[in-house]
Order: C-alpha cells, then sequence, then structure tokens
C-alpha cells in the first residue's frame, strides 16, 4: 500500500499547500485573486458570487489583499438599487511584477510583467552566446536584470521574483543547468551565478513557450503538446493545465525521438532522430545553406520567394516532425499540437506535409495542430508570467515577504 | 487568463473532493482509513501521531468509519502505561469488496477483493471471444460476476463496485468500449449491457495493469511506463501516482508508435507501428508458427528449447521495443519502465535486444527496465484493487449507499 493520500495539492504552478483551515484561507485567497484578474474588475459582492464565499468572508480576504497592495479599488461603481454602492475592485498595477530573463543561443532578453499581465519594462542584448563561458554571460544577463528592475521600480513596481527561460536541461532543483548543447553549459548553477537577491527559477525555454500558450494563447486547451525549436527542437507535454516534467526534469525531449531507427548518428547517442532531420542545422545542410545568425528569417524568406530547396527542405523537415508527433499522439492523446517558437514562423512550409503523415497515420480524425502567435516571445513571456501566476496562485506568500 | 483553480483536488483515483469543511472532513476520513490499511493495524493514539489530528478528532471518525463498516475493533492492546488500554484498529475484512473483471481475448475472469487486499472469490471461463457478439459475453461475465458476489456475501463481504477491463480503448464517460480490435467490438457500452445493479467503471487492460503494478508492485516507483501486450501491445504512463488518460482517454497507445516509418501497413492507418514488429502475431509469423490459443506459452517454451527462430523473432521483437521506448523515454522521462502481461514471460528474450536499443540510444544512464511479478493477473487485481482505492480514498461514498 502506498502513503496516505492528499497531504497537500497542487498549485497551477505545481506548488503545494498544505490542507488546513490555514491552507484553505490561503487558498481563499488565490480564488479572489483569480476572480478579480479573469474579470479585470470586480465588486466584492460579485467576488463572493463567483467563488461562493459569504460576502463577509469575502470582504475580510479583500482588505487583506489590499493591505499587501495586490488588489486596489477603483472607487466606488454606480449605486445599486440596494444598499450601500459597492468599490470595483482591480488587480494592481502597482504590487509585485514578474522579473522574466531568457538566455539564447543569439541574444539576452530581459523584462516586467505586473499582475495584470502587462509588460511594463523591457531590456535586450544581440550578440553570439555559444561557446562563451557562463561567467560572462550570465554577467551580463545580471546587468539586464538590474536595468529591467529599476525601470519597474520607478514604475511603482516591485519584483516578486526572476525566472529564466534557458535552451537546455534543468535539473529539477530549479537553477541548475545540467546540459545546455548549444551552450556548451553542463552542470552550470544559476542560483550560484546570479546574485540579484530575487527568488530564482530557471526553466527550460520549452516549458516557459508550453506555459505562455496556456496562460496567454488563444483558446488554447489545457491537453496539449507544444513544440518550438531554437536551433534544437524541444517540446512541452502539459496534461490539464500542468507541465509534465518527468523524474529528472527531461521530459519533452521530442527531439530526440526516433524518426529512423537507422539514420545519422546523433550528437545524443541515438541514430535518426528528429533533430537530424528538422533541426535547424539538419534544415540549412538540407537546403545547401550556411549556418548563420536569424537562420530562421533566412529560411522564411528563402521559403517565401520560391527558393527550391529550401522548401524541400522544409517539406522533409515537416514529414519527420509527423512521425515523431504520430508517437507522441499516440501516447498522449493530447487536444492539440501547437507549434511554437522558431517553428510558428516556418509553419506555412512544414505543416503540409507534417499534417499529411498525421492523418496518414492515423484512424479517424488526426490530432488538430495550432499555429502559437506568441512565436519567440513566448519563453520570455513565460517566464515573466510564472513568477505573476506564483503570486496569484498564493497571495499569502507576498505578505510573507513584505 | 483561467479559470481560477483549486475548486477541486484529485484523489488517489483522480475523483475530486469539494475544498470545504465537508471536503476536508472526507479527506480526514480518507487519511484515517489509509493510515491503517497501510500498517495492517493501528490504536487510536497512532493514527492520530500520524496524520497530526488530535486524538480526539481522531476518535470521531474512527466512530464513523465503525458504524459504517469499513474499520473494526481488533480488541483491546497491552495496557500502556499511562491512560486505559487503546483498542487496535484493523481495516474490515467484511466490510465492502471491489469486484474485479476481465474480458480477455481467450478468457473471462472475475474476482472479489476486500479492504485488506485480498482475493476472497474468483470464477474464471476460458473460450475464444474474439469476433462474438458482446451480447453472449457480456452474458457470460454477468453470470460469473453474479457468482463471484454471492461467494463475496458468504463470507460476509458486500460489492462496492464493479471494475471490468477490456482488451481495447475505451471512452473517458468509462464504460463504452469505443475501439476492440481484438474482439471485433465498437462502440459497445457496457453500461447497458452489464445489469449487476453495482456502480461500474470499464477501462482499458493497460491501465488497470499499470495501476496493480502501483499499488501491488514491489517498490513501483510513481513516474513509470508500463508496457503489456495481450495480442495487441498497449502501455499505459504514470505520472506522479496518476494514470495520464489523454483527452479521449486513449493516452497509452504505444503499439501505434512508428518504428520503421516506411514500414508494413499497420490496421491503424500508419506504417511500420510498434505492433507489426512486436505484437504477438507479427512475432509467431516472424518465428514461422500459426497463430493460436496462449501463443505466449507457445513462445516461451521454444524459446527456452533454443529454438532459433523463435529466439531471433523475439530479439527483434525487443529492438523494436528499444526504438518505441527510447522515443517515449525521452518524451515522458519515466523512473522506470515496467514490463508486463505477455510481455514479462517473455522478458528473457525480448530484454537483452530492448536494454541495448535504449542504451545505445542514450547518453548518460538509460532508463532501466523492471519485470512485473504480477504478469497475466494485473489487470483483473488492478480493476479489482481500483474499487476497494475508491472506498479507501472516499470512505463517505460507502455511507452514501448503506
Amino acid at each position: 500500500m502506498t502513503a496516505p493520500p492528499h497531504e497537500t495539492r497542487p498549485t497551477a504552478t505545481g506548488r503545494a499547500l498544505p490542507d488546513t483551515q490555514q491552507g484553505m484561507r490561503r487558498r481563499n485567497l488565490a480564488r479572489v485573486m483569480h476572480a478579480v484578474s479573469a474579470e479585470g474588475s470586480l465588486s466584492r459582492a460579485a467576488v463572493a458570487s463567483r467563488i461562493g464565499l459569504t460576502r463577509a468572508a469575502v470582504s475580510t480576504l479583500v482588505d487583506e489583499l489590499i493591505r499587501w497592495g495586490l488588489l486596489e479599488e477603483l472607487g466606488p461603481e454606480r449605486p445599486s438599487r440596494v444598499g450601500r454602492p459597492g468599490s470595483a475592485l482591480a488587480v494592481s498595477g502597482h504590487g509585485p511584477a514578474g522579473i522574466g530573463a531568457e538566455v539564447g543561443v543569439d541574444h539576452l532578453a530581459v523584462c516586467a510583467v505586473d499582475l495584470r499581465g502587462a509588460v511594463r519594462a523591457r531590456a535586450v542584448r544581440h550578440g553570439a552566446n555559444r561557446g562563451r563561458n557562463p561567467g560572462p554571460v550570465v554577467e551580463e544577463l545580471t546587468g539586464l536584470v538590474r536595468r529591467v528592475v529599476a525601470d519597474a521600480e520607478r514604475e511603482g513596481l516591485w519584483p516578486a521574483g526572476l525566472a529564466v527561460a534557458v535552451p537546455g536541461l534543468v535539473a529539477r532543483d530549479g537553477h541548475t543547468v545540467v546540459h545546455a548543447p548549444n551552450l556548451d553549459w553542463h552542470g552550470t548553477d544559476l542560483g550560484a551565478l546570479l546574485p540579484t537577491g530575487l527568488p530564482l527559477t530557471v526553466d527550460n525555454e520549452a516549458n516557459f513557450g508550453a506555459l505562455a500558450e496556456l496562460w496567454l494563447g488563444d483558446a488554447t486547451p489545457r491537453d496539449f503538446l507544444h513544440v518550438s525549436a531554437e536551433i534544437g527542437i524541444g517540446a512541452a507535454v502539459v496534461v490539464d493545465g500542468q507541465l509534465l516534467r518527468g523524474k529528472r526534469g527531461f521530459a519533452g525531449e521530442l527531439g530526440h525521438v526516433p524518426v529512423r531507427p537507422d539514420g545519422p548518428r546523433c550528437a545524443c547517442g541515438g541514430r535518426g532522430c528528429l533533430e537530424q532531420y528538422a533541426g535547424e542545422e539538419a534544415v540549412l545542410r538540407a537546403a545547401g545553406l550556411e549556418s548563420r545568425e536569424d537562420a530562421v528569417g533566412l529560411l522564411a524568406r528563402q521559403a517565401g520567394a520560391d527558393h527550391e530547396g529550401v522548401r524541400r527542405a522544409l517539406h522533409d523537415a515537416g514529414t519527420a516532425l509527423g512521425i515523431a508527433l504520430t508517437g507522441a499522439v499516440n501516447l498522449l492523446d493530447p487536444e492539440s499540437v501547437v507549434l511554437g517558437g522558431a517553428l510558428a514562423g516556418l509553419a506555412p512550409w512544414l505543416l503540409p506535409a507534417l499534417e499529411a503523415e498525421l492523418a496518414d497515420r492515423t484512424t479517424g480524425p488526426a490530432c488538430p495542430v495550432a499555429v502559437s502567435r506568441l512565436g519567440h516571445e513566448g519563453p520570455l513571456l513565460g517566464a515573466a508570467h510564472s513568477v505573476v501566476r506564483a503570486v496569484l496562485d498564493d497571495p499569502a506568500t507576498v505578505a510573507e515577504r513584505l
């Protein structure tokens, strides 16, 4: 027999609140935040009816959230027919902000997102990071973080935490980059290198991209497979609104699913992995182009200009993606597949072959494939929003830090 | 923004209890049941210290569970140094029983398992069900269920529910067999055909096999991929102790993961699916044997007797399994792969090639592969135990039915 269940319960961000009176109060604070956040503005009475608590209970919770700077009053509403006029509540635009950062192969980016979801500050630095030591890269990133935090503070915000997207596998400790092949980083502990004093979370860019799609996408389902690419191919599995992380945190390695088991040798040790057919370098090689910065932009321009070799290379990449996704769809039965990151920009030339493979290899309706509208912005926004969601999911954590 | 989180919380069986005072009481009843169940026997004081509630609160919960017939007192313990002697509690061996049933291609089986996990009654009927109409098959199954229920009642038990394992895809409604190719059943609603009056759950045999492994296996992790076979190849993905079901309930279709994308056409519409290399019919064909009942037993005997063709066929099936599992392990990052069902009996001849593929295609340590000790019994036991677990996870449901 296994251990008793129900000791703790996961929140939207995967943390757990204890199942006690105190835990119930914290969950009710979260319900109030989410109700107001979902509607933009809401009276106490509307919050009460929406979450099924008494008006008195909601008022106590709201007063606390206002004291913590998480909600604000917008002033009296139009008087209702009975009782004194209610005051509309909104999520604070001057409270905590989520700081998101991205270590890309060709750029560094940082942004600040407020509790309402608006980007309030931003900084970017272009330049190749491949093969550079982590130390100087993280030092530059720290400079950008400090600049964005200062800009956010001038807007009346304060940083609730920092989340960093990296193009590699991250340990479940949430701060060690185990292996980022395109940066050539191995066992890099960003917790030790990033002395910002903010609570830190590091995650794979594909995971943050998928979360951005879940939180910000149009009608994104709660069960989907998000496929993205920078130089490698990454994927993230979202099940019932939660990221599937895997035992070591390495789930979603679609790029190393065997597509042709006797195909070319891959750096992962395998043969004929998806990356050997649909990774950026493989596609450039098949198209007869040199590897360079903004290869995706180049491929899209050439394909748009009817370059025969590029179109054929993208068609073949779409076929390989379709084969690998057939396997993934059979295993996971998601509601949809979402193409994000660089793949979104190449979708017009990848999709026909990809969808044909999925349809040919499936009886009944094939799993629908959607294209992300967040594109390259996904991982950075997902990182910043993960901090914001953590505040909405457990507002009492903010009070502990005030 | 998405809907507020935390409205309900999943239990070990995936059902949800509302997050209210009443829900908390129900969860505490479950904690008491699980604590006693895990230890075999326990005093009220020991329960209290184990689950972190006061002795008084636990006594109230225990009295209720005794009234419902779910716990029983074993009589006074050896007196402790202070206070009156405590009475040891045990999970009742005369309360509700889980009735499990299995519709196999070559047999029907039913069993009754009590809250302590002991099989208390059992009935089996051998004979091919392939191509028979669902009506007469289910009628025979109903007869077996009635016999097992009568036997269980003579032992002082009462049936809390019926769970049926089938070799096919089951809709998320929990009673409609969408497609069972080896029975040739399509859109068969067992809810309408099984007039036992018991609460009914129907699920794929691979899912129940995986749950049996999770609940009854030796040191089974909470994140694993369970692979089994009767005639087709099924798999089930367990993440943090929960079955991953997929949007339509079809997750785990490892048998239709493409292994060689240009390989032979499969009934599913695809090409070169795993079943074309490692399914029972494919292995028999490769070994030069005729299809027949107990094909797995035949293969095991021939392989054990050094039949060269059978050994080569099983080696090649192991290779194909290794290729498909490499993809699955890359996507899911499970703690282990468990071979169950018929595959367990063939493991000695499948494993070397299977493990070699996994190791060759992985950098770093390959995902470990374990062999189930439940074998063919898994799905039937998993079905019966799923009913028992539902009682332990929410004992108050039993009270509603008393």
